[in-house]
């Protein structure tokens, strides 16, 4: 097994966090969110759920940092050298009296950090409260610095060979969105049909497979369309029930996120009301996407039409899309909402997902969206009225 | 909807909650880990990507606080009222200005635990470095202390209604790992037929389905069989190759794992030798489960076993598993590895994971385990034998 990029894609990432840090005056940062780990070097494994970050600084070369279990898992996946692979012994697993970020810390002594500026990304899922502080005590005599995303601002422009992921990913999308459209129907089991679309969603194609999606499978069915995030049960589809789905696809641990929705029976005024400011939202958000132009003004576009309908959405309608880990496909960066001023970079991907959860029913479109120079393209194919079946 | 079980038993899970607070010296805690707000009152939805906390204390019912797009969720999945339910604004996810945090800490203020002394998680996934410090500032005149694994403590005992959740779990598991048997054959790429081991996962049986195991899939094959903890490729299984699958099942957010080992050829004496260890200490390890037993203790007798065979193995063998969402199904509390005098309470369930990483082959069994006053029994009734295809 190797990396899935050249090494001169790798090199130049890690050329562009070092601009970063030192832009921000940083001799060093700590990650620990495992999809900036995996983007640095390739590192890919279900092993963030015991401690692990990486190091890396604008003279040191990364290191990562993890069970010792899991150390196998670096040397086959990154293009690290051994010495830049570092177990935390077994015993240190859990234990109420010590932790692995305490040897690590001292690890980080030894690499020459006892005294420099170190950066930290401080809201993320994977390097804890307890981590952090047992890191700082390790190194009292570092100036620790907030660097929260400082790695992901980095990512949000996407290479060539990134997008060509990008594209895969969204091609099984559609392909498990259409698992959904075909398979739901009054009596299936919620269950049932999301263990098809998860199939589908790792299947994948004969050409290449599929990883699992940062974001569990959503469908949205009954009373629980009036909410976001709900998962499955094993409660049958019911007639007349809209049934929204947010799907996605991941290959090499590149996310697509593609929702639609679906009408059991004939659709009703306000289902069609709803659909027809969406779709013309969407169109017009797709048409406004163009290098450097403000996230405020990509939602200023929404609201316009919403605006005309006479429809309320208050959450944002998109975000920056790529390389995670669950449990979120969004990279924390760009953000489609009012007072947004950041110009969106040419080769962004974003998920624009148009969610309306009314009392007691929901809708939702989205797309995966490549920003280009002058205008964008959707990844996935995939029409976006309501599908009926009645 | 409704949760999955009777208000009398999360009474009864409050009160133990309220007990230990008191033993600690605690007025209340913020709870950040989802599978411990899950068990706490039911709540179960896909948002703990955003923040998300539980505040409960000695006189303060449980408050869900969360993203104003996911309080639907707590109205149809918990016991919880109105008032015990508090969206954040949908403006303050994400924000580098300020952090929904901010707005929980005014919340618990409103609550009046102002002057309290309040018990924090400290090194979970989803109550991050930052969100605690913003706790910890809008609240400075509370007297904060680290309780981390304070709920999962009580977790630890599971009771009649858990336990049959965590049997069905455990039958899912061994159907998931029927399907891993009949598809594993060379040729056939490793994500098709985790494609289908997944789904078999989520299709549960006709009586009940499944949902998403808290962790994600694996299968060690080849190279990859050298370390814990790999992801799937779309590579194909090779003739000759041993592969262990880590699976596991889950129902009702209660996980159950099985990991078991296949060999596409016939074995050699390393595998023979190798699994003839792992199967004398299997056998050895559950008879020596009963309720008071230490978990040092356990090692011990899979210890003495590996050292007849002059085998090593340097990781623990195995952890208390209940309810989980990703990226861990372990409760991070009873560990079983030398030094750990705990004494395992009687009806614990326990997953002992025989995982053996050698330099380029590995092999694993395990089984999940419901520990009883005198005696101890495997959930999942499957052969533990390494499944020979040749």
């Amino acid at each position: 097994m190797a990396p899935p990029f050249p090494q001169s894609e790798y090199d130049d990432r890690l050329a562009r966090v070092r601009t970063a840090l030192v832009a921000k005056g940083l001799d060093a940062i700590v990650i620990g969110d495992p999809s900036n780990i995996n983007w640095l070097t390739g590192y890919d494994a279900w092993s963030f759920y015991t401690p692990q970050i990486m190091v890396v600084g604008t003279d040191l070369d990364p290191i990562w940092m993890g069970r010792e279990m899991d150390a196998g898992a670096a040397k086959f996946t990154t293009y690290l050298n051994p010495e830049q692979i570092v177990g935390f012994p077994e015993p240190l697993v859990q234990r109420p009296d010590t932790h692995p970020a305490v040897f690590m810390a001292d690890q980080m002594k030894a690499a020459g950090l006892g005294g420099e500026r170190i950066g930290h990304e401080s809201d993320v899922y994977y390097l804890s409260y307890a981590a952090t502080n047992h890191l700082k005590a390790g190194l009292p005599d570092a100036t620790w610095i907030d660097a929260d995303l400082l790695v992901n601002w980095v990512r949000v422009v996407k290479t060539p060979a990134e997008l060509d992921y990008m594209r895969q990913a969204a091609v099984i999308a559609g392909k498990a969105m259409q698992v959904a459209y075909d398979g739901c129907n009054p009596g299936v089991r919620q269950c049932d049909l999301m263990a098809e679309v998860s199939a589908a969603q790792i299947r994948g194609t004969p050409d290449f497979g599929g990883d699992m999606p940062a974001i569990h499978p959503l469908v949205l069915a009954g009373e629980a369309a009036s909410t976001a995030h709900p998962m499955w049960t094993d409660a049958p589809f019911e007639a007349d029930q809209i049934v929204a789905f947010e799907l996605g696809a991941c290959r090499k641990r590149y996310n697509a996120g593609l929702a639609r929705t679906v009408c059991l029976g004939p659709p009703n005024p306000a289902l069609r009301k709803t659909e027809a400011a969406v779709l013309e939202g969407m169109d017009a958000v797709v048409s406004t996407f163009r290098a450097g132009v403000p996230c405020q003004d990509v939602h200023a576009t929404w609201q316009a039409v919403l605006d005309r309908y006479g429809l309320e959405k208050k959450s944002r309608i998109g975000y920056s899309i790529g390389v995670n880990y669950a449990p979120d496909w969004g990279e924390h960066t760009l953000s489609f909402r009012p007072g947004d001023t950041t110009p969106v970079p040419e080769n962004a991907v974003v998920h624009i997902i148009l969610g309306m959860w009314m009392d007691d029913w929901g809708m939702e479109v989205s797309e995966t969206i490549h920003v280009r120079a002058d205008d964008a393209v959707c990844l996935t194919n995939f029409p976006r009225e309501v599908h009926v079946k009645d």
